[in-house]
This record gives C-alpha cells, sequence and structure tokens, in this order.
C-alpha cells in the first residue's frame, strides 16, 4: 500500500496479490492473464502466414468454382473462359498487394481501411469502412463455415442433413478457441493451414506432371451442368463470372488490420507475409482454374470443383482423397478463424472512438476483446441457420463490403502520400493512427495507391450492379443503415461528456436537511431496521403505509404506537387498491415544496431471500418503486436489505 | 386530512379524491372499482344458475358419449347397456345434490370442499381437497373449450386444422369478461346459457314426440364403429363405461364455492338453485342417452353424438340443427367460465391462508382476483396447445380431482354433524368457515353425507385404477407434488412471520458512524452530485476506483485532486481487468474492522438514460453490484441517480 499526498485528497493505492478464484469459465478458456502479460501474446511469419491468410487462400475452395458457375450458363465450351477471367483476378490481386504492403509499412500499428480512411479522409468514409467490413467479417464466418460444410457433404452426402448443427457446432469450436486468447490459437491453427497448403500442392503438382504426361483423365460422371436454357455467351456474363470471380480475393486485407499481432519488427514480418499469401494465393487460383478446365469438372452445389479435381487426379475417392477434402473443410474453418481476430479488434476501435459501445474496448479475462468474440459467434450462427448453411445464397451478399473498404483504403494512402509530399524534411503530422513524414518516390507511390483505389471501386460497383437482386441489395441497404447507428451512437456519447463535464462546473449548495420517507407495508423487524437506518442519515422522517385493507392498516397504527419512536406515519388511504400511485402522488406533493439545499431519500425496507425462487412468494413493491423513482433528481433511493433464512 | 395524536407517534390520513388516470386497460376491463363497491356485485337465482351451472349442463354434451364410447368396443349391441349406466349416474347425482344441499346451508360464506375440509378434517386433507380442485378446474377449462371446438368441428369440418387458435382465443375472451367482474360476466352469460337449455329441450321433445309418434328414425350414415377386435362385454367394460360417464358430473359443486355471489339470502338462493340444475342435468343425460340409443348414434371423434342426433331429428344439417350445434358449443364455453368464478377465488383462499403466494388475494381493478383469472388462462392455454385440443386425451385427467374433493367434503361434513350433534343447544363452535350449533336430526344428516362420502370415493378409486394408463397417473402424482408444494410455501410464510416478530424484540444499537464508500469510474458531474448526497450521510466518505487502464487513473487522481475536496480517494488496481470482485474484496476487509454501532453505506451513481435503449451503451456495474451486496447486513445501497438526455 502507498500513500500519497497531493493537494488536498488523500489517495491510497492497492494491488490485490491474489488471481482471481477458479470457475469454470478457467477450465474452457484457460486461466486468467494479467494486463501486464499483454506484449507476449505475439506472433512470427509462420504463424501469422496461417492465422491471418486462412481467409484469403480458402478462397480457392470456392472462387474458381463461382467463376466457372456463371459461365456454365452459356454451355460448357464457355467454361473454358474463366482461365482468362482468373488472370485478371490475380492480377487484380497483384495490385492490391502493392498497395497493402504500402499501408503496412505506413501504419506500423494496424492500418485497416477503418483507421486508413479515419485519419486521411475523415469521419464519415472511415465510419462507412468500418460497417462495411464489420458486415463482412460476418459473412466470412457465415460463407467459410457453410462452404467448408458443403466440401464434408460432397464426400459423405448422408450427413447433408446435419450441416447446420456442424457448422454452428465449429462456429462455438472457433470462438472458444478464440476467447483463449492469440497466441494458443496461432498455435492451434498453424499445423491445419500447413497441412492444406501441402496437400493442395501435392494435387496440383501431381494434376500438372500427369497433364504433362498425357496421363490426366476427364471426370468420372461429373454432376448434370444446369438444366436452363443456354444462353449466348456475352460481355454482361463475362463480368457476372468476373464478379463472381472476386470473391476469391476476400480476405488479403486481413493481415493489414491485424499487424500488431505480429513479432517485431512488426511492419516487415507482416509485409512479407502478405507476400508469401499472394504468390500462394495467385499460384492456386491459377493453377486449380487451369486444372478444372481440362478434366471437364462441372461447377455444381452437388459436388465441389475441388472433390472432382480430386477424385479425377487420384483416381477414386482414396485416402489421398479424403486428405485434401478434410484439409480443404479445416482450412475453411481457419478462416473463420480470421474474422474472429480481426472483428473484434475493429469493433473496439470503434467503440474507442465512440461508435460503438464502450464495452467492447473491455478485453476479457485472457486478454481478448471477449464480447466481439461472443457477438461474432452469435450472429454468424444466426446467419447460417437462417440461409440453411447455402454458400450459393450467402455470396452474393458477400465481397460488396470488402471492396468497398479496399476502395476506402486506398483512396485513404493515395491522400496520406498527397500529404506526405507536402511536407519539408524533418516535419511531421502525428494522427492517431501513425505519424506521417515526407518520404521520397512519394509520387509514385500515391500512384499506385490511386490505381489501386480506381480498381478496387469498379469491381465494388460490378458487384452491386449485377449481383443487386441475388442479395447483394441487403448489404447496399444495411452498410448505411449500420453508419447511421455509429453515428448516433456517437452522438449520445459526445452528448453525454458534454453533459458530464466540470468545464465551468458550478458545485451545487451542500445538503441541509434530508427528508427521509420510508414506505411501510407492516411493522416488523425489517421495517424496525431500515428504521435504525433512516435515523443515520436525518431526523426528518416520514413512515408512509399505504392502505388497502382497514384491518391492516389498525394493526400498523397499532404497533407503529409502540415501536415507531415517535416519528410520523402517513396513511394514504387506497381506494383503488393501487400501490405505487398514491406513494408517487405524496412523494410529488413533497418534492414541489423541496427547497433547493433539501434532498428526498426515499427508504425501501427490502427483504433479500436466501434463494431467488422465494421471490414469487413476496410482492416486488421495492423494485417497482425502484423503477418509478430513479428517474428523479434530487430523490435518492436507499435499499435496506433484511436477510430471510 | 385528519390528524390523530396516538401514544407518541403523529399518524396522518390522506384520501385521495381522485380516480386512478385512464390507461388502455380501462377499455377493456372497464374503469376500475373502488373497494367500497364490492357488496353490489352479487347476483340472483335465475343468473346464478347460468354462472354456476354451465359447467355441470354442459357436461351432456360428451359425457353420454364417453359412456357410450367404453361400451363400443364390445360390439354395436352393447351400446343399449350405457342407459342403465346412466341411471347409476344419475342416481350418483341425486346423492351428490341432496349432500350439497346441506353444505350450502351450514355454509352462507362458502362451502367449497377446501373450507369444509379445512374446518372439520385438518389442513392436510383441505390442502389436498384444494390441490384436486385447483387442478380441475383447469382440465375444466382445457376440456369444455377443445369439446366446444369439437362441436364446431362436427358442423365444420374444414375448421378442424384452426382449433388449437380458435380454443385459444375462446379462452381469451373468458378471461378478459371475467377481469370486467363477475355481475357483468353474469349478465353476458345468462343469454346463452339459457338459449342451450331452449335448444336442447326443444330438441329432446321432438325427439321424444317423433318416438312416441313412431316417426324417429335411425342416423344417416353414422361415423363408423371403431376398428379393433370385438371384446366380449365384462363387468370390467361396464364399470370403465361408468368411470368416463362420471365426467358428466363435474361441476356440480361450483354452487356451493360461490354462495357468496348471491343474493341475500345467499343459502336459500344457492340451495334452490342446486336443485333446479341437478333436475335439468339429469333429465338431459337421461333423455340424450335413451335418444341416442333409438336412433343408432355411434361415439366417435369424428362427429358428436349431439351432432348425429340433431341431424336425426331435424332430418338435416338445417337451422335447427346448426342452432342446436352453436348452443351447445356456447354452453361448453360457459362452462370454461364457471372455472374462471372458482379458481381465482379458491386460490385466494390458499393464499390467505398462507399456502399460495399472497399476491393471489389481491383483488385487481375491477374487484376481481385478476392474478388467479390470469394464471388460470396461462395453464389451461398451455394445456390445449400441448394436448391439441383433444378432448379424447384430456378427458382421462379429468373427474378424479373433483371426486377426490366430492370425497373429502362429505366426510368432512359428517365429522361437522358428528360436532353438532355433540353441542348442547345454544353452545356453538366457530370457525373460520363457518359456526356450528347443535341441530336437529343431525344423525340422520351426518348419515347423508357419510353415505355421500363413500360413494365418491368409490368412484375415485374406480376412476383412478381404471382410467391410470390412460393418463389418470399425472393427476395421481401431480395432486401429492402440488399438496407439498403448498406446505412448503406454508413453511417459508410461518418461518418468516417469526422471524420478522416483535414479539421479544430488541432495538439494536443507534448508529454512531456511516461509512460511506463511493465506487467511482470517472470523477464528472453525476459523481459530484452523488458527492453531494454522500457529503449528507457522513463525513467518513471514501472514493474507490478499480484501477484498469493506467492513463484513466492517473486522470481521476488528477481530477480528485481538484474537485474531491479532500476526501480519501483508494485506488484498487486491479491486473486481471475485472470491477466488481476487487471492490467487493474492499468491502468485505473494511467489514470485518467495522464495530456494532457502524454501519457502510454504498453510494452508487447511476446514470438514468432517458430511453431504455440507451441502456447497451452503458456497463451496468451499478446493477451487478447491487445484486452482489444486496446479499448483506449492515450495507445498505445508496442509488443516486444522474439524468442523461
Amino acid at each position: 500500500m502507498i500513500l500519497e499526498e497531493t493537494n488536498s485528497a488523500t489517495i491510497i493505492e492497492q494491488s490485490p496479490i491474489n488471481e482471481p478464484r477458479k470457475n469454470w469459465r478457467h477450465w474452457l478458456i484457460g486461466r486468467p492473464l494479467a494486463t501486464a502479460d499483454a506484449p507476449n501474446q505475439t506472433i512470427g511469419k509462420l504463424i501469422g502466414l496461417a492465422v491471418f491468410s486462412s481467409d484469403a487462400l480458402s478462397s480457392v475452395a470456392y472462387g474458381p468454382q463461382e467463376t466457372m458457375m456463371i459461365l456454365a450458363a452459356a454451355g460448357s465450351a464457355a467454361l473454358s473462359n474463366s482461365i482468362p477471367v482468373m488472370f485478371a483476378i490475380v492480377a487484380l490481386l497483384a495490385i492490391l498487394t502493392f498497395s497493402y504492403r504500402q499501408t503496412i509499412h505506413a501504419y506500423p500499428n494496424g492500418g485497416g481501411a477503418y483507421i486508413v480512411a479515419r485519419d486521411n479522409l475523415g469521419e464519415l468514409p472511415a465510419q462507412t469502412a468500418g460497417a462495411a467490413l464489420l458486415t463482412d467479417y460476418i459473412l466470412t464466418v457465415a460463407v467459410s463455415i457453410s462452404s467448408g460444410v458443403a466440401q464434408i457433404t460432397s464426400a459423405f452426402p448422408s450427413l447433408f442433413d446435419y450441416r447446420v448443427p456442424i457448422a454452428v457446432s465449429m462456429i462455438l469450436v472457433i470462438m472458444i478457441i478464440n476467447l483463449r486468447g492469440v497466441k494458443e490459437s496461432g498455435k492451434a491453427f498453424a499445423i491445419p493451414t500447413y497441412y492444406f497448403l501441402i496437400m493442395i500442392y501435392i494435387t496440383v503438382g501431381i494434376g500438372i506432371f500427369q497433364l504433362v504426361t498425357g496421363r490426366l483423365g476427364m471426370v468420372v460422371s461429373p454432376p448434370a451442368m444446369p438444366e436452363e436454357l443456354i444462353q449466348p455467351l456475352t460481355a454482361f456474363i463475362i463480368l457476372r463470372s468476373f464478379a463472381n470471380g472476386t470473391t476469391s480475393l476476400t480476405g488479403v486485407e486481413a493481415i493489414s488490420n491485424g499487424i500488431t499481432a505480429f513479432k517485431e519488427p512488426r511492419s516487415k514480418n507482416a509485409a512479407g507475409t502478405m507476400l508469401w499469401m499472394a504468390g500462394i494465393l495467385g499460384s492456386l487460383l491459377l493453377g486449380l482454374t487451369f486444372l478444372a478446365n481440362h478434366i471437364g469438372a462441372v461447377p455444381s452445389d452437388s459436388e465441389t470443383v475441388i472433390s472432382q479435381l480430386a477424385r479425377t487426379i487420384y483416381d477414386s475417392r482414396g485416402p489421398l482423397y479424403l486428405m485434401l477434402i478434410t484439409s480443404t473443410t479445416i482450412i475453411l474453418v481457419m478462416a473463420a478463424n480470421t474474422a474472429f481476430a480481426d472483428f473484434p479488434r475493429l469493433g473496439a476501435l470503434h467503440a474507442g472512438d465512440g461508435f460503438l459501445p464502450r464495452q467492447l474496448t473491455y478485453r476479457g479475462s485472457r486478454l481478448v476483446y471477449s464480447s466481439g468474440i461472443v457477438a461474432l459467434a452469435v450472429i454468424a450462427s444466426a446467419l447460417v441457420i437462417g440461409f440453411q448453411a447455402s454458400v450459393t445464397n450467402l455470396i452474393p451478399l458477400y465481397a460488396i463490403g470488402v471492396f468497398l473498404s479496399f476502395s476506402l483504403s486506398q483512396t485513404g494512402m493515395a491522400r496520406r502520400w498527397w500529404k506526405s509530399g507536402h511536407l519539408k524534411p524533418g516535419e511531421e503530422i502525428v494522427e492517431p493512427g501513425s505519424t506521417v513524414r515526407f518520404e521520397k518516390g512519394w509520387q509514385w507511390r500515391m500512384v499506385v495507391n490511386g490505381f489501386g483505389a480506381v480498381c478496387t471501386f469498379m469491381v465494388m460497383i460490378l458487384f452491386a450492379v449485377f449481383k443487386f437482386k441475388d442479395g447483394a441489395w441487403v448489404v447496399v441497404l444495411l452498410t448505411p443503415i449500420l453508419v447511421a447507428i455509429f453515428f448516433s451512437i456517437h452522438h449520445h456519447y459526445k452528448s453525454l461528456a458534454r453533459q458530464l463535464s466540470l468545464a465551468g462546473h458550478q458545485p451545487r449548495m451542500r445538503v441541509a436537511r434530508n427528508r427521509v420517507i420510508m414506505p411501510v407495508s407492516g411493522v416488523h423487524r425489517g421495517t424496525l431496521e431500515a428504521l435504525r437506518f433512516a435515523r443515520s442519515l436525518s431526523d426528518d422522517i416520514t413512515a408512509v403505509h399505504v392502505s388497502i385493507d382497514p384491518k391492516e392498516r389498525a394493526r400498523i397504527e397499532d404497533k407503529w404506537a409502540s415501536w415507531g419512536d415517535g416519528y410520523r406515519l402517513v396513511i394514504l388511504n387506497s381506494p383503488y387498491r393501487l400501490f405505487a400511485e398514491p406513494l408517487i402522488e405524496y412523494i410529488d406533493s413533497l418534492e414541489k415544496l423541496l427547497r433547493p439545499d433539501e434532498i428526498i431519500t426515499i427508504v425501501v425496507p427490502q427483504f433479500v431471500p436466501r434463494h431467488w425462487w422465494i421471490g414469487f412468494l413476496h410482492s416486488r413493491t421495492a423494485e417497482t418503486l425502484r423503477k418509478l423513482l430513479l428517474q428523479r433528481e434530487n430523490i435518492v433511493i436507499m435499499e435496506v436489505p433484511y436477510l430471510i433464512k
């Protein structure tokens, strides 16, 4: 215990030595971590790739398939157009990677779209980017988990009926792992991510080897082509196919949001990881699309393209087939984990700036933002249940948010380079998210980010227009609504801060008299206990009884005469058998006569039963009164508990 | 305002003149009635018959049918046995009527089984009778409403799919009528009851006329007989048939429970009504059974016997057919109303004796026991929903409770005559329910009630045994459980009264020092407001801040130095980011040092937002604290509201 004397007040500091008591939660999510333990919870490149790239990498499970799905409307001959489309998507990936590497270096404390937009474009774009990303993280969980379950049902069709419970259980398991903390979740997730990478590269490698040696066959009994009328191949179809394919790029921003989780030097580690991720993703997207076209795979909801490819390369549903499908399922589950790492962090950022409830900034016993993690799990589970774990239905909601935030973030970066170019060497602008200094080659960097901004903006418009009636309208509507909610929350906090501010505050007059009112329903030990407390407050005590039954009233008057110690007892007759109303009326009449240096204290005797269910045997008048009177200034409520056995 | 001086205390009495403010409830259930209006709400014989006999009279809709249903198992030739069985049931009705007329005269303030058993047999039989009756009232509602819906679906099979919502809506309408008060409900119910009586007597009358003139035909295309193997007609089947038929007698006790609702002279009016009811019920049961046998009606779930009889007599589903079916449906709905009159009244009796929550004794704004009425509606609706409004499934739960309470009540009456016979003329025993005086002919009266007790007891055993596996086991199990709950509630109230009793109470030492603790999360206007209130309590004030964030702590220490008026500020460091635990620990440590003349007051500054949903933007630490600290003696909680806009 340290005693330190400041101006006029004594400030005493105490630090408990004991850890919190054990309870069931520790078994589930691990022992509590002290705040001082925080800096240790960081990860290296190898684990960082596993934690933050799974969202992007897992897109290979549905990206190529969704690209081909649209082309299938123009007949099987049109499918081969998926290869040039995929090249365009990989080109877009390259642009994004270079743009985001610049962001990572500029924002070593985390350069998500929200921070970049806030520091460079202002509050409205920042909140828009944030709303878009929060929506998208929820969809990442829902889509990835649903796609993972689709892989399972490709291999084991009998599990199809259980897809919703399977999906929800997966979400809950990821939630628990994340409540344990990021380092442990990193460990738990690294092995399966690398297992997937090994399996998919082996598969693609063997496929290309078979192709080169002329031994790659065609897929045996592929799913049927869609039975709709075959349309001519138009630019419209090509663009829709491209839009669907861009869902492959969701998640590439994850690393830039999560830089603080990396070991020092953060930026360098994160940027390196980003490059690796982009290389892996691009090569897999191209390789898989290429091979799928060669074997004549048919995009379908009943069997995934990955499954068709694997059973063609491995010649049946053998052990290697099952290993690939399993690892694909697992990487999709891991993808959901990326959202679990980023959603709560972004939520905490919003909350810290006063645009979401402050509770989201509190870290739980394991140093993670527990409420954000739980909220994400709940909303994503609701989506999975609502959409019956169907990827096809969820996909049109996806990607708009991501590209909106990409675009805002790149625009913000371009603006930042412009600011940087107009500083003198040595000058700096300290912003909440980073410090802007003059940097050479700012013009070139501004062009890179500006180009990224234009490309991603165009993709977003493409997606919103071409997928509007398939479901994109939900996100187009929801985003402005969310932004409006964020701003109204912000308005509340700002107005509260003004109301509470001590600037120019004149302390109110000291209390000269405390008028105590004590509602009594009977005169017993509980009442006398309350009276004892009331006497410690003031000598101006009035007991008030609301009388419904004249017999009861007579008993109370009698007992008060012997036990009331001479204090006033007011009987309020209630011919309509109301309880609270006459009392409130009485208090109102007193309040009108109150002088500025007087207050009213309502002393409420309150039975406290040992078991909650005993509460049903007593009327909750104290509770009612509390709710009615809390709305008034100059009136305080004092509850005097009387424990009953 | 009257001021009256007693011993040492001033007692002031105030009576408001204004009526309670208007709200939506008044539109639904009528304007509030003052307690003084109570005695006017009584009814005469004509309305009394409508209100209290509908339960018994409506039994004709299912009693004969259920009697025949069992006999049908022995083939259609066995159905004619229903006539002698029905004679036995009417004989039982006669016994009950004479027994209950004696009860009505002996208990002019209401002689339900509960009161008679309580005054003459003791608490355990009384609670058993009460539990049985309460269960039975619930079943009366469920069975009558379900049977009413079955009448409707006999006439309009297309409504079958909507039977559950129809049934639940009916229950809600009856609930609202009853919440308006008994007199108005009597008026509302008299017309349909007499409409039913006229319709059913016309039907039976025309039927008998046709029979005498040889023009009564056979039922056209009756429902199919059950397809099970035809069993030989045994005494077992006859007894089961008799047991099912006794459900016709449920409700004959209603008048004896409701005597107080009658106009003076209560007993005479009630007893006369009872006789009329028994006469009508007996004649209808016999007449309907007789005619149903003559036309070859087949008991069935798809069409009620009443419907078969009516379309044979009226030769088709014409207007007279529809009028009878409608009136039968309505009388069944009215039957449910009997339960709504008696269930809350009995519940209030139990509650007044401390065997059910006291809230059941409070009368609502319309002078009825509102909580009992609402409780009945809720439970009965749940049963109707659970059993899908099927009479067949509900019937086996019915009647045991009624006959158990019949039997206990008659045994109690027999014991009362014995007591009466052993008094000297002029002597009297004042019991809570009535006054026992010597009466001539007590031996003869004792024999009447004793015989009634034996008969009803045998019927109950018969029913419990023969219907056990059909569902009677539920009631056989539930009744003792309910009785156990009643006694444990009673135990709680008795123990509470002991704990609160002022007999031999030594007032505790006066409070010499009030140690005030004020948890603060920040120093702002709300905190200063709370401090102002705290200063009115004591000079021993300690502000306590649980510190999670060192920056926040520094800010608070700073501000406290300027605004804290020199009071102590204790900083509790919380390395595990817990809030409540460190505070509770600190309070614990203070409590250990507390002297008997000291108390601790926790002053909690509390934001009171204007809209409830704003509560989500603030952590509810005050609420948490309140729950944790209410469990402690010597600690009181004072909430200082700070209104935010």
